[in-house]
């Protein structure tokens, strides 16, 4: 830049002078794995990848505004350590901008969506993996078929978080501009206590489908922890038009030593309406995480989908399942952060 | 890397020795707004990004190669955040090497072209958001239809920049291999002159055209900065065979107490040859900046266009108006750097 | 992230307590050049990039776990500095996780192939412009019209390293799973001694071509230091089905004063089987590589090849040449490190 451009936009337009080196985080995970997936007769063994955490790397950091105040931003990518790929929106894990203070945080930009909150910390898998309550989902993006892209995560965001210090009392309001893109229009909201030994929590959206009506996800779940075992229950409703699939998961993790930790889930899925009476399944899954050091885990989890019907959900996506059968996948990884 | 091959390597071509870990500048900016658009009858109201100043992620650094001289690189990426989306040459903004010292510095890369910073900084939009001044250019990638793609930047540039000690003096020559892409041989000069108060620069370039004739751009602009105000105003005109656009701006930025500034800019649009005589348009823009820190700002723009005979600019790019439909748009965002 | 989940989370999966900032070593080198390439009677100037080392931005660090034991992890993606482009797998230059300690390291994810550290050493030019002994290789990718796509990198690798206190002894088996992709599943091998000027290595792999058969490298290579000038030397078999190419490389590197080197090579490629027995082709290089610094060089090489038969090599791949069209290129460029 020639001097006088810069002191003349440092007047004119935003300009940190010299772009002095703020605090900038940069942080990552890799979760690589070999895992072998069986749908019906057919099995194939593969390196996979983020089946406890997804792999990422971030750039976020944030500045004081004084009075309690501040800006911060995060900018997360998707990775595939298995192949060095990228996700086609960059930063699609998230990427958002917020002003946060006593009041809360409002944020703006890509994210999970506020529903997709409401059951993936009661998943004892995280919605990662062959155990990820995830898989037993119906449709493409898992919306039932509705067209809707915001099972997970939603461009566009407009969220209002309550601030933390509502006595176990948190939650989120999320609107998604759809920009005239079908599917993506988006509203949710979460509500829930945590205190304690118990975490408890409510969600409702809905998302505009392509075509006509709207995709809503109704959440309810909770979690104890008894020390000895944390169990969790949550149930979660997609529904469509006449369709409906109610998903219940009941999961555990179990603190095995120091460095141990047993989880598992049985997840039951009823589908209804338009049809998919008939299009049941269940899945169960157990595995075991081995902390190396702070940053370090090895892994092995164990999964197993039932399907009835026309229901071909599988516990990996890569081979497609033909109506009513079943699939079973194993993984063994390593998951690094820093 | 097994050592035998890393001390090899060490000699036989460039090694840094276990990449011991340089001086690595990280930085960025997030700019998020939501903005309503209008072209003719239709409006818009959509999350937009990049307004106040381009959405980045970069690295950069340098190395001292002493006697004055100095090594240094610069990698930009430009960030969509409010979808997470990077552009289609990921270091978009720029990808440059340089070797500088006090005989001026040689880049060499992808950067903005020496003719757009003959108009950039004399914009008080800073050619961003619906106050643009390129809003009013005509043809895509703003080139009259010439199919040059060097409107802003451009690939394979070898540029030669003054040095900063010559009593105000700067400018730039700027040559891109054309590569034999059509649309993309540009050569380039800008010389300016900047001391106190005064900040003035005349620019030229041309590039191949798709099909015959050369786009070219010139560019004489200058501000004086009173204090209370600081007056900008800049003549560009774009040509291409018979089709000219003469575009003026006036424009001024005043000091609102120690956070705020106002910004305003008149761009009047006169296109002639080529039967465009009566595609005339003109663009208002005013808008306010505040900030909330030294790297965190607020804003607001309303900027409107009136187009005649068969002129369709508008103020925003996700419409696509008709001949002679009017345009506006309102933004209010927040601008973040890091 | 929500309070309450994050607690939940840190117990059922991976956690690091608010991401702590760990060690993330950010580095990179670009490389860019304007070269001159000739194709028979056809010849182009450019700016290109990647001719001495290839340019690229990584982020690598690592965790000590304990009893000698370390986890870390390499994300290195490869850019076109001149254009701002990165390759279609955003870190195609690697992407690993590896766990290591005194009984070698295990690395997982895409890396440089153990055939291809079986000549890279070796070849004065490193692989690199107009002088890299790959530019002789025929057939996409390298690898004879195989449809392999292993000559040099493969994503999905288990790699096995040897530790590095073996008394010169070193090496490393990769096998890469196929994951039902043609011209993916490799498995190859590498062991190789080093002590005081000498360096000497064997390599075999092969990898499922296309269709049928197996695309399989042999390599042996090997390189004595005289101080005053290190010689190399290095002889790579590629074959698939009744098509075999036999290269050899003979190569030096003369130090010239503190900061420069020389660079030559020869490399002599005689094709048989399946009618290519006429096709040879032969490479001569010439270069000189000057330190500016401890990170910033300036470079320029000279390179002809002569092609026989059907042979169509050339020393850059922006041109196709005819057959028996010789090819010759001279480039000048800057590199530096970060």
């Amino acid at each position: 830049m020639k001097k006088s451009g810069a002191a003349l936009a440092a007047i004119l337009a935003l300009q940190v002078p010299a772009w002095a080196q703020s605090d900038v985080n940069v942080f990552g995970l890799l979760d690589v794995n070999v895992r072998n997936i069986r749908v019906g007769p057919t099995s194939k063994t593969e390196m996979h990848n983020s089946s406890v955490a997804g792999s990422r790397l971030g750039f976020r950091g944030s500045e004081d505004l004084g009075g309690g105040m501040k800006a911060s931003y995060w900018l997360e990518a998707a990775l595939s350590p298995d192949t060095g790929t990228t996700a086609p929106r960059f930063f699609h894990r998230r990427s958002t901008l917020s002003l946060s203070g006593s009041m809360g945080e409002l944020r703006l930009g890509r994210d999970l969506t506020a529903s997709f909150q409401g059951f993936v910390y009661y998943d004892p898998f995280a919605v990662n993996g062959v155990g990820s309550v995830q898989n037993v989902f119906g449709g493409a993006g898992y919306t039932l078929g509705s067209g809707a892209v915001t099972s997970s995560r939603t461009d566009n965001a407009i969220s209002y978080f309550l601030p933390s210090n509502l006595g176990g009392w948190n939650g989120q309001f999320m609107h998604a501009l759809g920009e005239g893109v079908a599917g993506s229009a988006y509203t949710g909201l979460r509500v829930g206590y945590a205190q304690g030994p118990i975490d408890v929590s409510v969600a409702y959206s809905e998302t505009d489908a392509v075509g006509s009506g709207k995709f809503t996800v109704r959440t309810i779940g909770g979690t104890y922890d008894f020390k000895s075992v944390k169990l969790t229950a949550v149930h979660i409703q997609n529904a469509w038009l006449p369709r409906k699939e109610n998903v219940w998961l009941l999961g555990a993790a179990v603190p095995v030593g120091d460095a141990g930790t047993l989880r598992a889930s049985y997840v039951p899925k009823n589908a209804s309406g338009g049809g998919t009476d008939a299009n049941d399944a269940r899945q169960f899954a157990v595995g075991y995480l081995h902390k190396l050091s702070k940053r370090t885990m090895l892994y092995g989890t164990y999964s197993r989908i039932q399907n009835k019907g026309a229901s071909n959900a599988t516990v990996g996506s890569t081979l497609a399942g033909a109506a009513g059968q079943n699939s079973r996948g194993v993984e063994l990884g390593i998951v690094h952060a820093f």
